[in-house]
């Protein structure tokens, strides 16, 4: 299992680099819902304000990737304590950022193009007398520790959470393989079994994501985090599923096209887990070292791929498909091989521009308190 | 002047990767002046762990560049302290691990390749007591400040501090760009004006190095830092010039072929500097933050390149080059453009080659404790 969670920590990474194809140039519905996210990042950086800061504020993000949403929220972050700490007439804090993301993640991208975007936005925005912002990658799991014990004050995290450690185990039993024969995540034919091994996986992750955290985070330190989530009981609503079962047809087109073996279809599953927003808070009540302070759902509209435009539903395929290429390559390429690529997301494309169906993006913003 | 050294932030970069050419496959000597190093970075830890330990010791390695060199010193500085702390009976302390380069370097390779073969190594030689250690990837020039103040514990800088923040800007002065004209850094030609460009320039450079430091390292915090030097006044000793001059004589050669234009190379100069040890004695007590311990000085023969083999001159020149190509490949290629760089390197292979010149590569080693 070591190995399968740190084969996943090599392989799962966002399309790096600047191109057409990267995930840099498509993250667009990721950015639609840190903008939605917001209002409630902000009442947590009020609150923070509230307390006794530091001189030096010590901000993670995690599950940063590599794209123009990489500084987002820490621009916000900085902005906000320094504009409120100018309104309190203190005098401005400095600023300890770390980034961090799976060894995968490409951080040379993230150091050469966007920080100095940073660095110049946020001092041109907030004038001289802000910052300096001391700025570090970190290079790892967020399910296990990566910062020393009571070393950060405020943390956020976003759209990153549903991204599992590893497949459930039991999807990945070579002695059973059909437990979810021809899908790649939960499905309506899915049997108790798969859906199960996701559920639990996930829990188990969390878990090992707050227990991390509540050592690193200083006991009245915030944590804001966005994850995909479901607003519904059935974990085989269109709204978590829809898009997993599209991908998952177009790799089952592959297998009739004679493309794509059969068994390595039945042995590809998704690292990913859409939880219900309930399951989420019982298992912050069970880990017990945080407080909930909030929770809001953001909801897009299907064609927020489109970032903002209205447009046809071939044109919204395309851009749907840049994204959920930008985001599935690295893992589709490893285990089918580059070659399927192409013909994968060509027929993916088709698949969905020729249905109808439209569901929500639901995502779910949790903000927590370090208890003391 | 920030515009020239922000770009040379840009430039200066080793070869990044793994592939033949990499810096990572090519920095032997580099490795053996670390490895003369080790009996003073011993002293320094063993100094080090004669005071009051934090239970979360940081340490910064700045110009860690890319390659098995990378955590040479971090894997001899957190074993030492291990050891020590376990003959002194003390509970094994937490490392945060802070590794510096420009935001050039090639940081992936880092996190993807080097980072686990670091974990593992000095998780099997010292045990499973040993750590954890938080590693973090610090993009910037470290002529300015990295790191919260009162932030860092014990600092390494490893054949790094001879790179200047910029070329002085006298000699990229156009309306007198004679002053070094066909050499690329100091050389027996040059004139008093361009030597003293280069002195200057380092004075400052190291100055403000020691000022950052100054703020970041806590009282009684330790420092070793090694940097090629000159044992001896002379400015133009063939110690720190000749491979420079050899470097300058293959441009020239290029400039004959019609390959280079003449203002092109007179216009070329290395953002470098190999100061008298001396001088560097002065700085640090101009400076004033911190007490010289130790100053040990290294010097290796000329065939260091060989990584401890002996070879006839034409190997020796051959091996010299694919390190020097590691290293000055991203700046000349930034500058002549890279279609010189086949022909460059090949006519200083001959160059090499053809001469029967041997001079030591020197390198000082300076331990310093921060004052309280």
């Amino acid at each position: 299992m070591e190995k399968e969670s740190s084969k996943i920590n090599q392989i799962l990474s966002m399309k790096g680099g600047l191109g057409e194809e990267s995930y840099a140039k498509n993250s667009k519905p990721q950015r639609a819902n840190l903008s939605s996210s917001v209002p409630v990042l902000k009442q947590a950086v009020l609150d923070f304000c509230d307390t006794e800061l530091p001189h030096c504020i010590t901000i993670a993000d995690l599950g940063c990737s590599s794209g123009p949403n990489t500084f987002f929220a820490v621009t916000q972050i900085t902005s906000l304590i320094y504009e409120r700490c100018s309104q309190l007439g203190l005098s401005p804090p400095e600023f300890s950022i770390f980034l961090n993301d799976l060894p995968g993640n490409d951080f040379n991208t993230v150091f050469q193009s966007f920080l100095p975007a940073f660095k110049e936005k946020i001092g041109a925005e907030n004038g001289s007398d802000f910052g300096p912002c001391y700025i570090s990658g970190v290079p790892g799991s967020f399910y296990g520790r990566l910062f020393p014990s009571n070393s950060l004050h405020f943390v956020h995290s976003g759209t990153s959470l549903h991204w599992l450690s590893q497949v459930p185990p039991e999807l990945n039993d070579k002695s059973n393989p059909l437990i979810n024969k021809g899908k790649i995540y939960i499905s309506k034919t899915s049997p108790a079994a798969a859906i199960e091994a996701y559920q639990i996986q996930f829990q188990k992750d969390f878990c090992s994501f707050l227990m991390a955290r509540s050592t690193e985070v200083v006991p009245g330190g915030r944590m804001v985090f966005t994850l995909k989530a479901r607003r519904f009981a059935d974990p085989t609503a269109d709204e978590s599923c829809l898009i997993w079962d599209y991908l998952g047809q177009a790799l089952q087109d592959l297998v009739l096209k004679g493309l794509i073996e059969e068994e390595k279809l039945d042995t590809y599953n998704a690292p990913y887990h859409e939880p219900y927003v309930e399951e989420i808070k019982t298992e912050i009540a069970k880990e017990g070292s945080f407080t909930l302070n909030c929770l809001e759902i953001i909801a897009l509209p299907w064609d927020a791929c489109n970032g903002g435009m209205k447009c046809d539903r071939e044109t919204t395929a395309k851009n749907l498909v840049r994204v959920l290429k930008a985001i599935n390559e690295s893992m589709i390429r490893s285990h089918f091989g580059a070659e399927v690529l192409d013909p994968l997301f060509q027929v993916l494309t088709a698949i969905i521009a020729a249905d109808t169906k439209e569901v929500e993006h639901v995502t779910a913003v949790f903000y927590v308190t370090r208890k003391d």
